[in-house]
């Protein structure tokens, strides 16, 4: 699968190198520590797969500007300060490979340094003078913050329906993928239709995109993420393999799940256990088959427009996004 | 004193009232956990100080439309979120008299709670869809955040100056006041003029408020604000009560009260001793004379308006900022 990953990266290299320019550029006039705290997460690598779904659904519109990098770092920015804020919440050590930010300075350093990335983020929104943006922009933190808070007022509730996981996945990431994808749209002045088209696009990307993510607590091996399989269930995250597999479940493999669940320090026999049972009892499947629904209907929003090399790498990181295994 | 608060009070009934029903009703359509740590701090008693701030104005500029309670929650909703992460960074334990969030919940309920007051604030604003007023807004956080940062860079810095303490105040306090009120003229439509002259207005009302309440941290007993006397100083904030004294104190003098600084679990009868010393050497004469001057200076950005009850309400409201005990 790597050359798909190949693909796309030669694909996009030179959007790729516009966007880093353009974050090493808005954050050059801060002050030390916001730099430092920033740049330990912002510099490490991302896919800055948001600001290049921007970019590209941008030119698929046929945007010809010079703007469409600059604007499209508000998403990097809107996304780094939910992880910011989130490995405070989740009591993460690890993020992208590095030590998470409120561990190597404090709470308040992360959380603040969180606020001011979202700030930026809206201020360059305001910056775009484009109204449907801006809503977009401020629609999105306020499903971001509504989606983590549901989160974590479900820690653990093994009551957990398959719809309350949409709805939480649906505001903490597809909103963001869904936001990115239409002010692409916006930004090059496409007509309601196609903006809409782009948006939904996103929309099925982002829900695929975390259910893949989802599935890898399940799947993968310690390393690869920069964090433990099971670590989401340690944080009393429940995914939609587990949902689902604890709705097929009967009485006693459920009770034995219930029982590693409640349990945040489960043993690696015991998670692999789990793992055994999501397995024999359809939850990964059934993700894998959820993610793939929701590519396929990602990829058709792209059909009203004219093929192009564009619409393909727009095809292809909706491929990606399933089969991604970091 | 409190002869001008009752006259305050009475001149913005009908305002604040408004404003506390905007507030109720927007927080009506979210779900429990949101409405209970937001209402835990919005609703307790909070004087609605910047939205009665962008009501006032709005008035003074004519503005006779029916949004006015509805745009001013913004500057509740910006400085609650604030609240919300600064008791986070600060490590305090009350908050208008009442246990602070993250104690009573925890910090992440507490991060995510500031996190979604401020995307409703940045909502609101854009469904004003006025570019100022959205610029404003942004800025506005932007701000906040690097004044919040920049002190918690500056803890214990016992080399802070005069200049780097008004660029934290201005920052963390001043350019939401000077928002609120810019955003009140902006809304009638007033000309830049008279927009510069509130936004002016604004400017010197927050750094004086300011001062006021950093003079408080060494004037007050316990209970009052529900924090100890000295609790600033215990979190590393150096304020110009006590960077004024330092510049000034004789070597002995300025010795002792920088041993005191260093040791957060300074004793009463040692923080006696450092107000004794901040007075002997001007530091709270000098704090009380520079806000004087920023409220001398906020009323007569009042000048080129025709005197009103609005007029008189807002020169009231400078005045009490300055003499305000709690």
């Amino acid at each position: 699968m790597s050359d798909l990953k190949d693909k796309i990266m030669i694909a996009v290299r030179d959007d790729f190198a516009a966007i880093e320019k353009a974050l090493a550029e808005n954050m050059n006039p801060y002050f030390d520590l916001v730099s430092q705290v920033a740049g330990h997460i912002l510099f490490a690598g991302g896919k800055r797969l948001r600001p290049l779904l921007m970019v590209l659904c941008a030119r698929l519109c046929g945007y010809t500007g010079h703007q469409a990098a600059r604007f499209s770092i508000i998403f990097e920015f809107l996304h780094t300060a939910s992880l910011l804020h989130d490995d405070l919440v989740d009591g993460a050590e690890m993020r992208r490979g590095r030590q998470v930010a409120n561990q190597k300075w404090d709470n308040s350093t992360a959380v603040l340094t969180g606020d001011f990335l979202l700030a930026r983020g809206l201020s360059i929104a305001a910056a775009t003078g484009l109204r449907e943006v801006i809503e977009t922009i401020a629609q999105i933190t306020e499903n971001m913050s509504q989606g983590e808070i549901r989160q974590l007022e479900k820690k653990g509730d093994i009551s957990l329906t398959e719809n309350d996981y949409l709805e939480v996945i649906r505001c903490k990431t597809a909103v963001l993928f869904q936001g990115a994808c239409r002010t692409g749209a916006l930004v090059a002045g496409e007509n309601a239709d196609m903006v809409q088209a782009l948006t939904d696009y996103g929309y099925h990307l982002g829900l695929a995109f975390q259910m893949a993510d989802d599935l890898l607590d399940y799947t993968q091996d310690f390393g690869s993420l920069g964090k433990h399989a099971g670590a989401d269930l340690r944080e009393g995250k429940l995914t939609l393999p587990l949902i689902h597999a604890l709705s097929r479940a009967p009485g006693k493999d459920k009770k034995r799940m219930v029982a590693i669940i409640a349990n945040p320090d489960f043993t690696p026999t015991e998670f692999t256990d789990l793992v055994e049972m999501l397995k024999c009892h359809g939850g990964i499947a059934y993700t894998e088959a959820q993610a793939a629904a929701h590519i396929k209907k990602a990829k058709q929003m792209l059909d009203p427009f004219d093929n192009s090399v564009t619409k393909g790498t727009l095809a292809d990181i909706a491929d990606y996004a399933l089969v991604r295994n970091a």
